[in-house]
């Protein structure tokens, strides 16, 4: 939903991929509806509509080697499941966050304008949002840093096996004692 | 215009790139426009907004070291400029071809219809089309072969630099005859 941190947290995950030498591209669907797609609004057929037109371009984007990360609001179910049929190797990633977290974010207002009906399609006020039911990642954003959400969707794509798991090079000093310690017992220090 | 040539050419063009080890992309506007933009029209916004659409799906693949190749009817020298000052390295390829050749190609009934006043926006009939004044690449498709047609626009991109001269390595008979000859009095046959 507006507020749940999907573009902070996918531009941060396509840093990281992009640090471990991945082509990565990030299309943040509200930025492309402003910039492209003004003229496209938030019902159920415009929705899908934008969905989509960005499912092409991650298509087209995929088979030429670049990872696509889409921070989009996708309220419904089916649309969603159309999506993933035609995209292999989709994962999705629900960002979820309490109303009142997101109003305390900036979406207050956004919020009060649908419920007096000043605004009409706002996912989850005054237009359904159907929440994912087994996503491959679930982000509760309230609980999470950026960081750890970030960390969370890399372990994961690394389970996956989407992308190549990198051993951490970083240790506690406890840890880093006990290395001295057994690479002095090999004779090596 | 409908019938040019565009889409013949422009798989013909993608293929010999790709044949040269290039990443490459063909969009043509029409299958999109049938299969993304169902609801887009041919009015010059409508037009406006297709090519806009188009050329953000090139620079996202261009920065992605993949070559694009767009085939679409873009008949307005204005909207033209934007889209090429907003796209480095674009090139212009120009199928001009006369109308009655292109009505002899099946665009006889669109061309009829637009002027029954039964279709709008039909460039070149019932709408404007504003030949390019300057294009880097003109192909008269009414005289030239789909194959003359794809070597000449492969000469100029290597002309300008986009892609890398391939030397030939077929020689005619004389000229084989000649190289032997010049071979031997070097001593090396």
């Amino acid at each position: 939903m507006s507020g749940s941190g999907k573009s902070t947290i996918g531009r941060a995950v396509g840093d990281a991929l992009h640090l471990r030498g991945l082509r990565v591209e990030v299309l943040d669907s509200g930025r492309i509806r402003q910039q492209l797609n003004r003229q496209l609004g938030f019902t159920r057929e415009e929705i899908e509509t934008n969905l989509v037109r960005l499912a092409y371009e991650c298509k087209l984007l995929n088979r030429n080697g670049v990872t696509v990360i889409v921070t989009a609001v996708s309220p419904y179910r089916d649309v969603r499941e159309r999506i993933r049929n035609g995209l292999a190797g989709l994962v999705e990633v629900y960002c979820r966050c309490p109303m009142d977290v997101l109003e305390e974010r900036g979406s207050a207002e956004l919020f009060e304008r649908a419920r007096d009906g000043e605004i009409a399609h706002v996912a989850g006020v005054n237009a359904p949002y159907e929440e994912p039911l087994n996503p491959e990642v679930l982000l509760e954003t309230d609980k999470l840093t950026v960081d750890d959400a970030v960390n969370r969707t890399i372990a994961v794509l690394e389970d996956i096996g989407h992308i190549e798991r990198v051993e951490s090079a970083c240790y506690s000093p406890d840890e880093e004692e006990m290395i001295r310690r057994r690479l002095q017992d090999l004779g090596y220090l």
